[in-house]
């Protein structure tokens, strides 16, 4: 078999039994935190355009959409509700590859099984494959893929958005085969978009391409035998500079990726959160103000300044991607939820003052979710500290009751009290149920 | 101004009175063209699938889809569109890059003129617009791209239908580049599902993400300020052997890239053409049977090898991507369409047999619609022919005459006589029409 058909044969005959429990924990806690991030990105300007996009389509209401009241066609929702996912930058990261494997893969799993009535428990296992699809995809080509400008969200994530649909809709090997070999030649997405709504429409376009990828491949659609490994397939072409197919198929089924993804404390990039880790609790310990600071220095791994090294953001969106933005934002709020990354904040003169006393240092040596940190004071004093695994690092990972807090928050911006809690408790019990719906109509907001 | 905003501010503001009247008539005939094809290709299980999909969408019904009864949004009519226009391999050809620049852009912009009521006029001229912007993009990364394994139809084809539906929207400067930035991050499509339906997604996908790239531009969404030039933008990231700005921008307003653009004598790839003229040539010369043959080699552009060396296609899609399967039903029909390309055909013990006797040799001297070609008998006896411009080619484009010729006997395969002439008519007359409805409409099929 070739690589691809590998990884179908997996995804198409895995028994929901031998997933492990932990696993199915896992996918109802990446739930739990894209329905808080997508609750609160529904009030963006850009998630109501793309919403009245869906709107004005006109399709039939077959699948909802996070935080309003359009139900839609499965492939509109999987796309709306994937970008919803990922418009804050606060959905989860896979560590071993900096991809984001939920906000393309639940999606697309979730608005198919809607459609199509399927229970709860098999729709969280359609959810474990379907992301192990994705970040063993992104495992096989990483780190070469994304060090050219490749964005893994979108360009893996629909593996995993078809892997996924595909298995809601009980495709054998073959078909399964096909569903990947149809979805892998849509796989697009560049970092050049980083800092714009852009961003956000790769895993949209990676959810809802699944979805479409899976549906056709059920209708005799053709598409690539080999869609990984062929001579002008997903590895050649969008991986010149290398591939590892060992990655992509070894321990199968006993190896879990979701293991290695962590859920994320602030709402910006990854790389800069052990800053944020490290300025929040020294201003804390040591009741730093604004006005103290002369200086802040981090000693980084170099990601932190190959995708973060922003002096001057001009938007929210830009204060994302914006070491300097993170660390003054959690000097001045104490913070990084999404509120720090409004146009204000980035505005903001007293964060602005910050900003420009921020600097970043390379030790090649450093890990992504670790860092050593000084604060030097306008007296002269100098405070430091090491983050040897900042929050929601596979090694100091997000309890649930931190989830709970950080879901009760966001998600209290746009629904009801009650209906936040009823929310929580649905997919806390997500296994038990015979069918999602109890979920997807709480996820929504009601008429009138 | 940045690369990709001075290709915007072009598109922008072009007035359509400066159009070389030469365009608008070239226009119209790829508008017969791909209507031609579409409407033959509407009856593939391919386009039923999709068709089908689509009905399923339930969407508000806003624009039609070529050969069917089936209405529905812009977005979803130029995705089907986009899959019919390219299916068959029929449509035109960029010669300068092989980019197939109509089946992206046509179907962008004819949904979006429907649903807006947009004169016959400005609608030709968007696609002209839209037209030229794909084949600046497609030359900007030529050859690199392609060579990478890059199916530049769409890759390409997605910043043509975005500036096409961009300029029936009656985008500015500023909120054109927006759309490009949207659509330019999702350009995808690897040559590894040639030979698959796959392949006509790419188009499809152009088409209706530059649909909604536009729409999204006019409601405040943000994509990329520089997606072409920018440091991880798409000449970086998916032509990172080379990119030439000067291609792009070079002679905008006074050279036309329409003008390099062929028409189709032949349903299959256009380097294999000159073969098939050459064998058609000699067959009707000569009169010669297939059991005739001992041998058929031809002298050949490298691309021939790279593009189209499929000794034993499995099936009719195969065999649109094999110069053997092409030279021997040329040989034993005497022409080559759709009907040529049926699983049935290349599965033809005749063909076969013939198809199992040709061979290629490459000079590189030769260009891509040229060919040396010799056809050696059983009995001994050797007839030469040398093809110095394939038909369709633009040194030697296909006439108005045979252009209609083509339609008349591929839309008499889905529509009456009487409507297969009142839309050719309808597309004749479309620059003094006050709308595209009465286009739309009668390359429908009625209800019932």
């Amino acid at each position: 078999m070739s690589a691809t058909q590998s990884l179908a044969a997996y995804v198409a005959n895995a028994n929901t039994e031998d997933l492990p429990p932990s696993m199915l924990h896992e996918a109802k806690r990446t739930l739990i935190n894209i329905l808080a991030v997508s609750l609160s990105a529904s009030a963006d300007s850009g998630s109501h355009a793309l919403i009245d996009w869906a709107r004005d389509e006109g399709a039939a209401p077959k699948a909802s959409v996070v935080g309003s009241t359009l139900r839609t066609s499965a492939f509109n929702a999987a796309m709306v509700n994937g970008f919803l996912a990922h418009l804050q930058d606060y959905d989860d990261t896979h560590f071993p590859t900096v991809l984001h494997p939920t906000a393309p893969v639940w999606p697309a799993v979730l608005a198919v099984a809607e459609e199509r009535g399927t229970s709860g428990r098999e729709t969280l296992a359609a959810f474990v494959l379907g992301a192990e699809a994705a970040c063993r995809v992104a495992m096989s080509v990483h780190p070469w893929h994304y060090d050219m400008g490749w964005h893994i969200t979108g360009t893996a994530g629909v593996f995993g958005a078809a892997a996924g649909a595909g298995r809601v809709l009980g495709l054998g090997t073959d078909e399964m085969n096909t569903a990947i070999g149809i979805a892998g030649t849509f796989a697009a997405g560049v970092r050049e978009v980083f800092g714009s709504h852009a961003k956000a429409m790769h895993p949209a376009k990676a959810a809802s391409n699944g979805v479409q990828s899976a549906r056709l491949a059920t209708q005799g659609f053709t598409g690539a035998d080999d869609i990984l490994g062929g001579r002008r397939g997903f590895w050649q072409v969008l991986s010149p500079n290398g591939h590892d197919e060992v990655a992509l198929l070894a321990d199968l089924g006993s190896r879990w990726e979701l293991g290695n993804n962590g859920l994320k404390p602030y709402a910006n990039g990854v790389v800069s959160h052990p800053i944020q880790d490290a300025v929040i609790t020294l201003r804390n310990e040591h009741g730093i103000a604004p006005e103290d600071v002369a200086s802040i220095n981090a000693e980084v791994n170099p990601l932190v300044l190959e995708l973060m090294n922003r002096a001057e953001p001009r938007r929210g969106l830009e204060g994302k991607f914006s070491f300097q933005h993170c660390a003054a934002a959690a000097l001045v709020d104490g913070a990084g939820h999404d509120a720090q990354f409004s146009d204000a904040r980035v505005a903001d003169p007293v964060i602005s003052a910050v900003r420009s006393k921020v600097s970043a240092t390379i030790d090649e040596a450093m890990r992504e979710d670790e860092v050593r940190l000084s604060i030097t004071l306008t007296s002269g004093q100098v405070h430091s500290i090491y983050v040897e695994h900042a929050t929601g690092s596979p090694e100091n990972p997000m309890t649930d009751s931190a989830l709970e807090a950080k879901y009760r928050s966001l998600a209290g911006e746009a629904l009801p009290a009650s209906q936040v809690e009823e929310l929580l408790g649905a997919v806390w019990e997500l296994d038990s149920a015979p069918n999602v719906e109890q979920v997807t109509r709480l996820m929504t907001k009601s008429e009138g």
